[in-house]
């Protein structure tokens, strides 16, 4: 093979996310030197984060990919060829390779995947999904047992984990979704109290059933109408992690947010918060994370794409929530 | 004499508070038993909280005034009686005495002043508006030399003091006022370094001259449409005090905030706070106010009307803006 298959951002997104903003192109299969090696990617990620990176904000978290450059993503692959001391061909390796099939690293920011789990499941659990739920949920939430926990998109790759943690932790836990399939997961398959369908359930009254103590942690992937009735159900000392805004993104007028004066009332605390922020935290979130997945507790499910010019369409499945589970693209 | 004059809630407020919402009533002048004292009160401070205090909304951090008892207020005061054993006839002392002349205490609640200053600088400084300026700028606000601060309500009792203290931190410092007059009492006599006159300016494009590097700190006072243009030039990772917000407290809908994306974005936080729930760190907040006080860095500004009865529609001030610094009546 001389040369493989890339795709590159050619336009920044203004509505739903098609192939027009792309490009595929070709490149020769770079020679590998010192101190370097060469990764076939297997799986790569699709995360709501995405459109952000692809969006010409400069004030976001981390800089936009620039047009005319390979899109931003994660994924996992095996080492192909290596001039590396550290890296050997045969090498399970995941890292930030983007939206190409082959890769050239010096290793920086290249981590070694050394647990007997299928790509699937360590893209699903043990990378950005995992790592943000579990940022999110402990240094904001603060979750204790027995309070009640509303969670967005909670079938979601970060928010089916967020409920799953905070279940295990023993809180009730009520996760939003989009689908009565969805609905039919969290509660059937994760071991939710209780699903709220957002685009066909009575929001207040089915809120209002399933949190009757109010309350106490919220955790938003999603912004929209439910983000209304949940914070008029805020208990004293609340606490907000915001996480994603999906339903707002797409949108040239963002949906205005609830008046301040409950946050005063009830001394609420809201909290923004990104995983670039917390690499160095890594280490510590994976062992927090672990001894929940080695218990059995955090189920997932993966939903794969095939082909990496899927990603270009798949993307758009968060917008219309058609996604069931953790986006991954299998090359 | 044998009875004194008390004011008793008797209504809630729909819209702007007149005397119809209270009546006068004449009590008798209550014996002192053992264990008790008989306070004189000499001023009392009307402070925006007391819209919650009236209001019947349960939720809120403490419960509302009974219709039919005494207005809540604190006030400092003589005692004129006493068969208690830690306070004595002559003493000063300070607490929630009401909207009365009057006052039977056990002593629950009750401090002493001993500073050598007037009521007027003890109402204004060392009571409520200064605990509060002090908790929520160092505890939420965390200002760092060098950064920029903004306070809505800036010429208030609260905002002045918020101002003055961020300025002796080495802070930038923009207030937000409804005057001109103000505009030139917070720059002129407290220092600080711009004003902004949310009725005549051009609210983006001075906000925008006043920080040309953003804001890192927001201290809220307010609410009304500055909120959603200092929330525009939040630089990451900034911090917002939600302490009051009196332009929304008189609206039956109250306007809603910015959408939440920024808060992602930036990485923000945002979080009210009230003083009844810091009363336990009322000696560490007086620890670090008082060096601020003692090398003149704190200047205050009362507005003393007089009489028990001018306080029925002295509230009404803190809604138009017509009170030049903190409110007090004279008894």
């Amino acid at each position: 093979m001389t040369t493989y298959t890339a795709i590159n951002l050619i336009a920044r997104p203004t509505g739903p996310v098609g192939s027009e903003l792309f490009e595929i192109v070709q490149k020769d299969m770079p020679s590998v030197g010192k101190g370097q090696f060469l990764v076939k990617q297997n799986h790569m990620s699709l995360d709501p984060a995405m459109f952000g990176w692809m969006s010409a904000d400069t004030e976001s978290y981390i800089p936009p990919v620039e047009l005319g450059t390979v899109m931003r993503s994660s994924g996992v692959g095996e080492i192909v060829e290596s001039d590396h001391p550290d890296f050997s061909v045969g090498d399970r390796v995941m890292g930030m390779m983007g939206w190409q099939e082959y890769f050239l690293s010096d290793g920086t920011g290249m981590n070694k995947v050394t647990a007997p789990l299928p790509d699937e499941a360590i893209l699903s659990v043990f990378a950005l999904p995992g790592l943000t739920a579990t940022q999110g949920l402990y240094s904001i939430g603060k979750p204790q047992k027995g309070e009640t926990l509303v969670v967005s998109g909670a079938a979601g790759s970060v928010g089916s984990i967020v409920g799953q943690l905070a279940k295990a932790d023993g809180l009730t836990v009520v996760g939003v979704v989009g689908s009565d399939e969805k609905a039919d997961w969290i509660v059937n398959e994760l071991g939710f109290d209780g699903a709220i369908n957002y685009k066909t359930d009575d929001l207040a009254a089915k809120l209002a059933e399933l949190t009757p103590q109010g309350i106490d942690v919220y955790f938003e992937n999603t912004g929209g109408p439910i983000q209304h009735h949940v914070f008029a159900r805020m208990n004293a000392h609340g606490r907000i992690a915001v996480c994603g805004m999906i339903a707002d993104y797409p949108k040239a007028e963002p949906d205005l947010a609830p008046n301040w004066i409950p946050i005063i009332k009830k001394r609420l605390t809201i909290q923004g918060f990104t995983m670039p922020d917390h690499f160095g935290e890594v280490p510590a979130l994976l062992a927090k994370l672990t001894p929940y997945v080695m218990k059995g507790q955090i189920k997932h499910r993966a939903h794969v794409l095939n082909g990496l010019e899927s990603a270009m369409t798949g993307l758009n499945l968060f917008f219309t929530g058609q996604n069931k589970g953790k986006l991954i693209v299998k090359l």
